[in-house]
Protein backbone atom coordinates (compact mmCIF):
# COMPACT_ATOMS: atom_id res chain seq x y z
CA UNK A 1 0.00 0.00 0.00
CA UNK A 2 1.67 3.89 -0.69
CA UNK A 3 2.31 5.75 1.98
CA UNK A 4 0.98 8.93 2.33
CA UNK A 5 2.67 12.52 2.74
CA UNK A 6 1.31 15.62 3.09
CA UNK A 7 3.69 17.74 4.98
CA UNK A 8 6.27 20.16 3.90
CA UNK A 9 8.74 19.84 6.65
CA UNK A 10 9.05 15.65 6.15
CA UNK A 11 12.21 14.49 6.07
CA UNK A 12 11.73 12.41 3.12
CA UNK A 13 10.55 15.69 1.12
CA UNK A 14 13.43 17.63 2.16
CA UNK A 15 15.65 15.17 1.00
CA UNK A 16 14.12 14.68 -2.46
CA UNK A 17 13.85 18.02 -3.24
CA UNK A 18 17.70 18.66 -2.36
CA UNK A 19 18.31 16.27 -5.09
CA UNK A 20 17.41 19.20 -7.83
CA UNK A 21 21.18 20.23 -6.83
CA UNK A 22 24.10 17.83 -8.06
CA UNK A 23 25.57 18.05 -5.03
CA UNK A 24 23.51 15.99 -3.27
CA UNK A 25 22.50 13.90 -6.29
CA UNK A 26 26.12 12.72 -6.58
CA UNK A 27 26.22 11.70 -2.76
CA UNK A 28 23.03 10.22 -2.88
CA UNK A 29 23.55 8.64 -6.77
CA UNK A 30 19.93 9.72 -6.80
CA UNK A 31 18.21 11.82 -9.29
CA UNK A 32 14.71 13.22 -10.13
CA UNK A 33 12.65 12.39 -13.42
CA UNK A 34 9.29 14.07 -14.04
CA UNK A 35 5.92 13.59 -15.94
CA UNK A 36 3.96 11.01 -17.03
CA UNK A 37 5.44 10.91 -20.34
CA UNK A 38 9.16 10.40 -18.98
CA UNK A 39 7.99 7.77 -15.79
CA UNK A 40 6.21 5.74 -18.62
CA UNK A 41 9.22 5.35 -21.14
CA UNK A 42 11.15 4.86 -18.09
CA UNK A 43 8.57 1.47 -17.38
CA UNK A 44 9.17 0.49 -20.96
CA UNK A 45 13.07 0.52 -21.07
CA UNK A 46 13.16 -1.54 -17.69
CA UNK A 47 13.72 1.00 -15.33
CA UNK A 48 11.32 1.26 -12.23
CA UNK A 49 11.76 4.41 -9.57
CA UNK A 50 13.47 3.91 -6.04
CA UNK A 51 10.72 6.17 -4.70
CA UNK A 52 7.26 6.97 -6.65
CA UNK A 53 5.32 10.48 -5.49
CA UNK A 54 1.84 10.80 -7.37
CA UNK A 55 -1.27 13.50 -6.09
CA UNK A 56 -4.00 11.94 -4.60
CA UNK A 57 -6.04 13.27 -7.20
CA UNK A 58 -4.09 11.29 -9.85
CA UNK A 59 -4.09 7.87 -8.49
CA UNK A 60 -6.96 6.54 -10.87
CA UNK A 61 -4.94 7.57 -13.47
CA UNK A 62 -4.21 4.57 -15.26
CA UNK A 63 -0.67 5.03 -15.92
CA UNK A 64 -0.23 6.01 -12.28
CA UNK A 65 -1.94 2.78 -11.46
CA UNK A 66 0.26 0.71 -13.59
CA UNK A 67 3.12 2.59 -12.15
CA UNK A 68 2.27 2.40 -8.58
CA UNK A 69 1.59 -1.89 -8.86
CA UNK A 70 5.02 -1.43 -10.67
CA UNK A 71 7.15 0.02 -8.54
CA UNK A 72 5.57 -2.02 -5.28
CA UNK A 73 6.15 -5.18 -6.38
CA UNK A 74 9.90 -4.08 -7.41
CA UNK A 75 10.18 -2.89 -3.60
CA UNK A 76 10.02 0.70 -4.47
CA UNK A 77 8.84 3.49 -1.72
CA UNK A 78 5.34 4.54 -3.32
CA UNK A 79 4.15 7.67 -1.58
CA UNK A 80 0.39 9.49 -2.14
CA UNK A 81 1.08 12.96 -1.74
CA UNK A 82 -0.76 16.88 -2.39
CA UNK A 83 0.05 19.00 -5.48
CA UNK A 84 1.61 21.50 -3.51
CA UNK A 85 4.16 19.15 -2.78
CA UNK A 86 5.14 17.67 -5.99
CA UNK A 87 5.01 21.62 -6.76
CA UNK A 88 7.78 21.48 -4.70
CA UNK A 89 9.99 18.63 -5.57
CA UNK A 90 9.56 19.42 -9.15
CA UNK A 91 10.36 23.47 -8.88
CA UNK A 92 7.58 24.03 -12.11
CA UNK A 93 4.92 26.19 -12.19
CA UNK A 94 2.26 22.95 -13.10
CA UNK A 95 3.37 20.22 -10.64
CA UNK A 96 3.87 16.62 -12.53
CA UNK A 97 1.18 14.29 -11.82
CA UNK A 98 4.19 11.96 -11.18
CA UNK A 99 7.77 12.61 -9.89
CA UNK A 100 10.02 9.38 -9.77
CA UNK A 101 13.58 9.40 -7.68
CA UNK A 102 16.02 7.01 -9.82
CA UNK A 103 19.62 5.63 -9.35
CA UNK A 104 22.18 7.50 -12.00
CA UNK A 105 22.95 5.28 -14.06
CA UNK A 106 26.93 5.57 -15.77
CA UNK A 107 28.51 2.87 -17.22
CA UNK A 108 32.38 2.63 -17.73
CA UNK A 109 33.75 2.95 -21.15
CA UNK A 110 34.53 -0.80 -21.04
CA UNK A 111 31.36 -1.78 -20.80
CA UNK A 112 30.02 -0.25 -23.83
CA UNK A 113 29.25 -2.50 -26.89
CA UNK A 114 30.21 -0.69 -30.01
CA UNK A 115 28.86 -3.17 -31.86
CA UNK A 116 25.37 -3.02 -30.68
CA UNK A 117 25.12 0.56 -32.82
CA UNK A 118 25.84 1.87 -35.98
CA UNK A 119 25.87 5.50 -34.11
CA UNK A 120 27.40 6.46 -30.81
CA UNK A 121 27.63 10.44 -29.86
CA UNK A 122 30.23 11.98 -27.93
CA UNK A 123 29.91 15.35 -25.84
CA UNK A 124 33.18 17.71 -24.98
CA UNK A 125 32.88 20.28 -21.91
CA UNK A 126 28.79 20.32 -23.48
CA UNK A 127 27.47 23.65 -20.79
CA UNK A 128 23.54 23.41 -21.35
CA UNK A 129 21.81 20.52 -19.37
CA UNK A 130 19.08 21.41 -22.58
CA UNK A 131 21.28 20.62 -24.99
CA UNK A 132 22.54 17.69 -23.28
CA UNK A 133 19.26 16.31 -22.69
CA UNK A 134 18.17 17.20 -25.97
CA UNK A 135 21.36 15.40 -27.67
CA UNK A 136 19.87 12.05 -25.64
CA UNK A 137 16.71 12.69 -27.00
CA UNK A 138 18.24 12.58 -30.42
CA UNK A 139 20.24 10.09 -29.90
CA UNK A 140 17.48 7.91 -29.26
CA UNK A 141 15.58 8.68 -32.44
CA UNK A 142 18.67 7.77 -35.10
CA UNK A 143 18.96 4.76 -33.01
CA UNK A 144 22.57 5.67 -31.19
CA UNK A 145 23.94 3.48 -28.51
CA UNK A 146 24.92 6.23 -26.11
CA UNK A 147 26.48 9.01 -25.32
CA UNK A 148 30.19 9.61 -24.40
CA UNK A 149 30.82 12.95 -22.13
CA UNK A 150 33.98 14.08 -22.36
CA UNK A 151 36.00 15.97 -19.78
CA UNK A 152 33.83 18.54 -17.67
CA UNK A 153 29.89 18.50 -19.31
CA UNK A 154 26.79 19.55 -17.46
CA UNK A 155 25.74 16.67 -14.92
CA UNK A 156 23.19 14.48 -16.92
CA UNK A 157 21.06 14.04 -14.50
CA UNK A 158 19.98 17.54 -14.13
CA UNK A 159 16.20 18.49 -13.63
CA UNK A 160 16.88 20.36 -16.84
CA UNK A 161 18.33 17.76 -18.58
CA UNK A 162 16.01 14.77 -17.15
CA UNK A 163 13.25 16.80 -19.03
CA UNK A 164 14.46 17.77 -22.33
CA UNK A 165 15.76 14.14 -22.33
CA UNK A 166 12.26 13.28 -22.56
CA UNK A 167 12.76 10.03 -21.50
CA UNK A 168 16.37 8.89 -23.56
CA UNK A 169 18.15 9.13 -20.65
CA UNK A 170 16.85 5.86 -19.78
CA UNK A 171 17.45 4.26 -22.95
CA UNK A 172 20.83 5.68 -23.88
CA UNK A 173 23.67 4.79 -21.96
CA UNK A 174 25.81 7.21 -20.50
CA UNK A 175 29.90 7.18 -20.30
CA UNK A 176 31.87 9.59 -18.86
CA UNK A 177 35.47 9.50 -19.76
CA UNK A 178 39.01 11.69 -20.32
CA UNK A 179 39.73 12.40 -23.71
CA UNK A 180 42.76 10.37 -23.51
CA UNK A 181 41.22 7.52 -22.00
CA UNK A 182 38.28 7.98 -24.99
CA UNK A 183 41.04 7.85 -27.39
CA UNK A 184 42.67 4.61 -26.34
CA UNK A 185 39.35 2.83 -25.99
CA UNK A 186 38.19 4.56 -29.43
CA UNK A 187 41.18 2.71 -31.32
CA UNK A 188 40.89 -0.33 -29.11
CA UNK A 189 38.70 -1.08 -32.12
CA UNK A 190 36.48 0.00 -35.50
CA UNK A 191 35.12 3.19 -35.06
CA UNK A 192 35.22 6.10 -37.25
CA UNK A 193 35.66 9.59 -35.22
CA UNK A 194 33.68 12.36 -37.06
CA UNK A 195 34.39 15.94 -35.76
CA UNK A 196 32.24 18.47 -36.79
CA UNK A 197 34.16 21.97 -36.99
CA UNK A 198 34.18 25.46 -38.28
CA UNK A 199 38.32 24.83 -39.18
CA UNK A 200 37.48 23.27 -42.39
CA UNK A 201 36.01 23.17 -45.56
CA UNK A 202 34.83 19.61 -45.86
CA UNK A 203 30.81 19.29 -46.51
CA UNK A 204 29.13 16.96 -43.85
CA UNK A 205 27.50 15.21 -47.12
CA UNK A 206 30.59 14.29 -49.13
CA UNK A 207 32.21 11.77 -46.95
CA UNK A 208 30.60 8.15 -47.02
CA UNK A 209 30.57 7.57 -42.87
CA UNK A 210 31.92 4.05 -41.70
CA UNK A 211 30.02 2.18 -39.11
CA UNK A 212 30.15 2.42 -36.25
CA UNK A 213 30.23 6.46 -36.26
CA UNK A 214 31.28 8.27 -33.22
CA UNK A 215 30.01 11.55 -33.52
CA UNK A 216 32.15 14.57 -31.66
CA UNK A 217 30.29 17.82 -30.73
CA UNK A 218 32.31 20.47 -29.09
CA UNK A 219 31.51 23.11 -26.19
CA UNK A 220 28.98 25.34 -27.06
CA UNK A 221 31.21 28.83 -27.61
CA UNK A 222 34.41 27.13 -27.78
CA UNK A 223 34.02 24.05 -30.12
CA UNK A 224 36.40 21.16 -29.84
CA UNK A 225 40.28 21.95 -29.03
CA UNK A 226 42.85 21.50 -32.14
CA UNK A 227 44.60 19.10 -30.23
CA UNK A 228 41.39 16.57 -30.35
CA UNK A 229 40.08 18.11 -34.10
CA UNK A 230 43.68 16.11 -34.61
CA UNK A 231 42.71 13.25 -33.14
CA UNK A 232 39.29 12.35 -35.70
CA UNK A 233 39.47 10.42 -38.45
CA UNK A 234 37.60 12.95 -40.51
CA UNK A 235 36.74 17.21 -40.11
CA UNK A 236 33.30 17.91 -41.57
CA UNK A 237 30.89 21.22 -41.38
CA UNK A 238 27.60 21.88 -41.97
CA UNK A 239 26.89 24.43 -44.65
CA UNK A 240 26.30 27.77 -43.46
CA UNK A 241 23.87 30.32 -45.70
CA UNK A 242 23.24 33.44 -43.58
CA UNK A 243 25.44 35.57 -41.34
CA UNK A 244 26.27 33.55 -38.31
CA UNK A 245 28.80 30.82 -38.26
CA UNK A 246 28.15 27.97 -36.23
CA UNK A 247 24.69 25.81 -35.13
CA UNK A 248 23.43 24.98 -32.01
CA UNK A 249 25.56 22.05 -30.50
CA UNK A 250 22.09 20.07 -30.24
CA UNK A 251 20.68 21.37 -33.88
CA UNK A 252 24.76 20.69 -35.40
CA UNK A 253 24.58 17.18 -33.38
CA UNK A 254 21.10 16.11 -34.93
CA UNK A 255 21.70 17.14 -38.40
CA UNK A 256 24.61 15.12 -38.33
CA UNK A 257 23.28 12.67 -37.02
CA UNK A 258 20.41 12.01 -39.06
CA UNK A 259 22.98 12.01 -42.50
CA UNK A 260 24.67 9.37 -40.84
CA UNK A 261 21.14 7.58 -40.46
CA UNK A 262 20.27 8.58 -43.88
CA UNK A 263 23.59 7.07 -45.45
CA UNK A 264 22.76 3.80 -43.20
CA UNK A 265 19.38 3.75 -44.39
CA UNK A 266 20.53 3.93 -47.90
CA UNK A 267 23.23 1.13 -47.87
CA UNK B 1 30.35 61.92 -25.52
CA UNK B 2 28.81 58.45 -23.31
CA UNK B 3 27.30 59.61 -19.57
CA UNK B 4 27.80 57.40 -16.81
CA UNK B 5 25.22 55.88 -14.50
CA UNK B 6 26.41 53.68 -11.81
CA UNK B 7 23.54 53.86 -9.33
CA UNK B 8 21.09 50.87 -9.06
CA UNK B 9 18.23 53.32 -8.18
CA UNK B 10 18.80 55.49 -11.55
CA UNK B 11 15.39 55.44 -13.32
CA UNK B 12 16.88 54.58 -16.40
CA UNK B 13 18.21 51.47 -15.29
CA UNK B 14 14.72 50.62 -13.87
CA UNK B 15 13.45 51.17 -17.04
CA UNK B 16 15.85 49.06 -19.08
CA UNK B 17 15.56 46.00 -16.71
CA UNK B 18 12.00 46.15 -17.11
CA UNK B 19 12.20 45.00 -20.39
CA UNK B 20 13.11 41.41 -19.14
CA UNK B 21 9.32 41.53 -18.42
CA UNK B 22 6.98 41.14 -21.77
CA UNK B 23 4.51 43.81 -20.51
CA UNK B 24 6.76 46.56 -20.72
CA UNK B 25 8.14 45.30 -23.89
CA UNK B 26 5.17 45.53 -25.38
CA UNK B 27 4.26 48.93 -23.79
CA UNK B 28 7.71 50.44 -25.02
CA UNK B 29 7.74 48.60 -28.25
CA UNK B 30 11.60 47.46 -27.20
CA UNK B 31 13.67 45.00 -26.43
CA UNK B 32 17.09 43.64 -24.86
CA UNK B 33 20.47 42.56 -26.43
CA UNK B 34 23.31 41.21 -24.83
CA UNK B 35 27.06 40.44 -25.29
CA UNK B 36 29.76 41.48 -27.92
CA UNK B 37 28.84 39.05 -30.07
CA UNK B 38 25.15 39.35 -30.95
CA UNK B 39 25.64 43.08 -30.86
CA UNK B 40 28.29 42.87 -33.57
CA UNK B 41 25.99 40.87 -35.81
CA UNK B 42 23.28 43.63 -35.12
CA UNK B 43 25.49 46.14 -36.16
CA UNK B 44 26.57 43.98 -39.35
CA UNK B 45 22.92 43.74 -40.65
CA UNK B 46 22.45 47.39 -40.09
CA UNK B 47 20.67 47.45 -36.64
CA UNK B 48 21.88 49.85 -33.85
CA UNK B 49 21.06 49.97 -30.49
CA UNK B 50 18.56 52.89 -29.33
CA UNK B 51 20.82 52.52 -26.27
CA UNK B 52 24.26 50.79 -25.35
CA UNK B 53 25.59 49.80 -21.64
CA UNK B 54 28.94 49.22 -21.54
CA UNK B 55 31.06 48.53 -18.46
CA UNK B 56 34.07 51.26 -17.86
CA UNK B 57 36.67 48.23 -18.13
CA UNK B 58 35.74 47.36 -21.37
CA UNK B 59 35.57 50.94 -22.83
CA UNK B 60 38.64 50.25 -24.72
CA UNK B 61 37.81 46.65 -26.63
CA UNK B 62 37.82 47.48 -30.19
CA UNK B 63 34.38 46.04 -30.81
CA UNK B 64 32.75 47.99 -27.90
CA UNK B 65 34.58 51.47 -29.32
CA UNK B 66 33.01 50.75 -32.88
CA UNK B 67 29.55 50.07 -31.08
CA UNK B 68 30.26 53.52 -28.98
CA UNK B 69 30.87 55.43 -32.21
CA UNK B 70 28.39 54.17 -34.45
CA UNK B 71 25.64 54.20 -31.76
CA UNK B 72 26.38 57.75 -31.06
CA UNK B 73 26.72 58.98 -35.02
CA UNK B 74 23.19 57.39 -35.36
CA UNK B 75 21.49 59.52 -32.02
CA UNK B 76 21.64 56.71 -29.90
CA UNK B 77 22.01 56.59 -26.42
CA UNK B 78 25.09 55.66 -24.59
CA UNK B 79 25.82 54.90 -21.18
CA UNK B 80 29.02 53.77 -19.46
CA UNK B 81 28.06 51.64 -16.08
CA UNK B 82 29.24 48.94 -13.92
CA UNK B 83 29.26 45.55 -14.47
CA UNK B 84 27.24 45.18 -11.37
CA UNK B 85 24.22 46.90 -13.11
CA UNK B 86 25.10 44.97 -16.18
CA UNK B 87 24.81 42.18 -14.16
CA UNK B 88 21.04 43.24 -13.13
CA UNK B 89 20.20 44.41 -16.23
CA UNK B 90 21.08 41.05 -18.03
CA UNK B 91 20.13 38.58 -14.44
CA UNK B 92 22.91 36.35 -15.86
CA UNK B 93 25.48 35.11 -13.42
CA UNK B 94 28.68 36.44 -15.87
CA UNK B 95 27.56 40.01 -17.30
CA UNK B 96 27.87 40.78 -20.57
CA UNK B 97 30.49 42.93 -21.78
CA UNK B 98 27.42 45.47 -23.39
CA UNK B 99 24.19 45.22 -23.85
CA UNK B 100 21.72 47.22 -26.33
CA UNK B 101 18.31 48.35 -26.66
CA UNK B 102 16.84 47.43 -29.73
CA UNK B 103 12.96 48.00 -31.24
CA UNK B 104 10.89 45.19 -31.93
CA UNK B 105 10.48 44.49 -35.59
CA UNK B 106 7.47 42.57 -36.75
CA UNK B 107 6.24 42.91 -40.02
CA UNK B 108 2.84 42.62 -41.65
CA UNK B 109 2.63 39.16 -43.86
CA UNK B 110 2.01 41.45 -46.99
CA UNK B 111 5.34 42.75 -46.31
CA UNK B 112 7.25 39.41 -46.85
CA UNK B 113 8.16 39.31 -50.20
CA UNK B 114 8.54 35.47 -50.52
CA UNK B 115 10.45 35.24 -53.66
CA UNK B 116 13.41 36.41 -51.58
CA UNK B 117 14.20 32.72 -50.05
CA UNK B 118 13.75 29.61 -50.91
CA UNK B 119 12.89 28.32 -47.35
CA UNK B 120 10.59 30.12 -45.18
CA UNK B 121 10.21 28.48 -41.70
CA UNK B 122 6.57 28.91 -39.47
CA UNK B 123 6.13 27.87 -36.11
CA UNK B 124 2.49 27.32 -34.59
CA UNK B 125 1.93 27.96 -30.97
CA UNK B 126 5.34 27.39 -30.20
CA UNK B 127 6.46 27.39 -26.56
CA UNK B 128 9.71 27.46 -25.28
CA UNK B 129 11.74 31.15 -26.06
CA UNK B 130 15.30 28.65 -26.29
CA UNK B 131 13.43 26.62 -29.45
CA UNK B 132 12.11 30.15 -30.60
CA UNK B 133 15.51 31.41 -30.90
CA UNK B 134 17.47 27.94 -32.17
CA UNK B 135 14.74 28.13 -34.74
CA UNK B 136 15.69 31.74 -35.60
CA UNK B 137 19.36 30.87 -35.57
CA UNK B 138 18.96 27.66 -37.48
CA UNK B 139 16.90 29.89 -40.14
CA UNK B 140 19.92 32.41 -40.65
CA UNK B 141 21.85 28.86 -41.04
CA UNK B 142 19.95 27.48 -44.13
CA UNK B 143 19.20 31.01 -46.02
CA UNK B 144 15.64 31.42 -44.84
CA UNK B 145 14.01 34.42 -45.57
CA UNK B 146 12.17 34.63 -42.18
CA UNK B 147 9.88 33.12 -39.18
CA UNK B 148 6.07 33.33 -39.30
CA UNK B 149 5.04 33.31 -35.92
CA UNK B 150 1.03 31.46 -36.23
CA UNK B 151 -1.54 31.66 -32.98
CA UNK B 152 -0.09 32.15 -29.56
CA UNK B 153 3.91 31.40 -29.82
CA UNK B 154 6.18 32.41 -26.85
CA UNK B 155 7.79 36.44 -27.39
CA UNK B 156 10.29 36.34 -29.87
CA UNK B 157 12.30 39.22 -28.18
CA UNK B 158 12.19 37.69 -24.61
CA UNK B 159 15.41 37.33 -22.80
CA UNK B 160 16.15 33.90 -23.51
CA UNK B 161 15.18 34.02 -27.09
CA UNK B 162 17.30 36.90 -28.21
CA UNK B 163 20.21 34.39 -26.23
CA UNK B 164 19.39 31.64 -28.47
CA UNK B 165 19.26 33.39 -31.92
CA UNK B 166 22.41 34.18 -31.32
CA UNK B 167 22.06 37.59 -33.79
CA UNK B 168 19.55 35.80 -35.86
CA UNK B 169 16.63 37.79 -34.82
CA UNK B 170 18.37 40.73 -36.54
CA UNK B 171 18.93 38.86 -39.66
CA UNK B 172 15.93 36.78 -40.46
CA UNK B 173 12.21 38.43 -40.94
CA UNK B 174 9.82 38.05 -37.79
CA UNK B 175 5.63 38.28 -38.79
CA UNK B 176 2.67 37.03 -36.97
CA UNK B 177 -0.44 35.96 -38.36
CA UNK B 178 -3.58 33.90 -37.15
CA UNK B 179 -4.01 30.74 -39.08
CA UNK B 180 -6.58 32.20 -41.80
CA UNK B 181 -4.75 34.94 -42.28
CA UNK B 182 -1.72 33.01 -43.19
CA UNK B 183 -3.22 30.26 -45.42
CA UNK B 184 -5.16 33.43 -47.00
CA UNK B 185 -1.59 35.31 -47.69
CA UNK B 186 -0.09 31.66 -48.53
CA UNK B 187 -2.31 30.56 -51.35
CA UNK B 188 -1.93 34.34 -52.91
CA UNK B 189 1.40 32.99 -54.55
CA UNK B 190 3.29 30.62 -54.91
CA UNK B 191 4.70 28.09 -52.09
CA UNK B 192 4.67 24.81 -50.63
CA UNK B 193 3.59 24.24 -47.31
CA UNK B 194 5.68 21.37 -45.83
CA UNK B 195 4.20 19.96 -42.17
CA UNK B 196 6.01 17.64 -39.60
CA UNK B 197 3.43 15.50 -38.21
CA UNK B 198 3.69 11.88 -36.39
CA UNK B 199 0.75 11.33 -38.34
CA UNK B 200 2.25 9.82 -41.70
CA UNK B 201 4.40 7.33 -42.58
CA UNK B 202 5.51 10.03 -45.81
CA UNK B 203 9.22 9.89 -45.29
CA UNK B 204 11.17 13.34 -44.73
CA UNK B 205 13.54 12.64 -47.83
CA UNK B 206 11.35 10.77 -50.19
CA UNK B 207 9.47 14.17 -51.45
CA UNK B 208 11.39 16.46 -54.31
CA UNK B 209 10.47 19.77 -52.22
CA UNK B 210 9.56 23.01 -54.36
CA UNK B 211 10.38 26.56 -53.49
CA UNK B 212 9.48 29.03 -51.96
CA UNK B 213 9.05 25.87 -49.18
CA UNK B 214 7.29 27.08 -46.23
CA UNK B 215 8.50 24.56 -43.06
CA UNK B 216 5.67 24.67 -40.50
CA UNK B 217 6.35 23.18 -37.28
CA UNK B 218 3.56 22.97 -34.39
CA UNK B 219 3.66 23.11 -30.71
CA UNK B 220 5.66 21.21 -28.46
CA UNK B 221 2.92 18.90 -26.86
CA UNK B 222 0.83 18.86 -29.12
CA UNK B 223 2.12 18.79 -32.53
CA UNK B 224 -0.15 20.66 -35.44
CA UNK B 225 -4.36 20.89 -34.93
CA UNK B 226 -5.18 18.29 -37.23
CA UNK B 227 -7.20 21.24 -39.05
CA UNK B 228 -3.90 22.98 -39.97
CA UNK B 229 -2.67 19.61 -41.24
CA UNK B 230 -5.37 19.18 -43.57
CA UNK B 231 -4.35 22.39 -45.08
CA UNK B 232 -0.63 21.58 -45.81
CA UNK B 233 0.40 20.66 -49.07
CA UNK B 234 2.53 17.74 -47.92
CA UNK B 235 3.01 15.59 -44.67
CA UNK B 236 6.30 14.43 -43.41
CA UNK B 237 8.21 12.97 -40.86
CA UNK B 238 11.85 11.99 -39.81
CA UNK B 239 12.47 8.58 -39.09
CA UNK B 240 12.30 7.64 -35.45
CA UNK B 241 14.80 4.42 -34.38
CA UNK B 242 14.32 4.18 -30.93
CA UNK B 243 11.91 4.59 -28.58
CA UNK B 244 10.76 8.10 -28.39
CA UNK B 245 7.71 9.53 -30.83
CA UNK B 246 9.22 12.51 -31.84
CA UNK B 247 12.24 14.77 -31.64
CA UNK B 248 12.62 18.23 -29.90
CA UNK B 249 11.04 20.78 -32.09
CA UNK B 250 13.99 23.11 -32.96
CA UNK B 251 15.88 19.98 -33.83
CA UNK B 252 12.79 18.35 -35.90
CA UNK B 253 12.93 21.97 -37.68
CA UNK B 254 16.49 21.96 -38.18
CA UNK B 255 16.78 18.08 -39.39
CA UNK B 256 13.94 19.39 -42.09
CA UNK B 257 15.17 23.06 -43.10
CA UNK B 258 19.14 21.10 -44.29
CA UNK B 259 16.90 18.67 -46.44
CA UNK B 260 15.54 21.42 -47.72
CA UNK B 261 18.60 23.17 -48.68
CA UNK B 262 20.55 20.08 -49.20
CA UNK B 263 17.74 19.49 -52.24
CA UNK B 264 18.26 23.13 -53.09
CA UNK B 265 22.22 22.77 -53.27
CA UNK B 266 22.00 19.47 -55.55
CA UNK B 267 19.37 21.03 -58.03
Amino acid sequence: MPREITGFSNPLIKRVRSLRDKKHRKREGLFLAEGLRILAEAEEAGFLPEMLFYARESADHPIVKRLVTATEEAGGDVIETIPDILHKLSGKENPQTVIGVYPERIVPLRALDRSQADIWIVAQSLRDPGNLGTILRTGDAVGAGGLILVDDCVDPFSVESVRASMGALFTQKIATARWPDFIAWLRSGPGQLIGTSLNTDHDYQAPRYESPAFLLVGNESQGLPPSYEKDCDILVKMPMMGKADSLNAAVATAVMAYELLNQNRRR
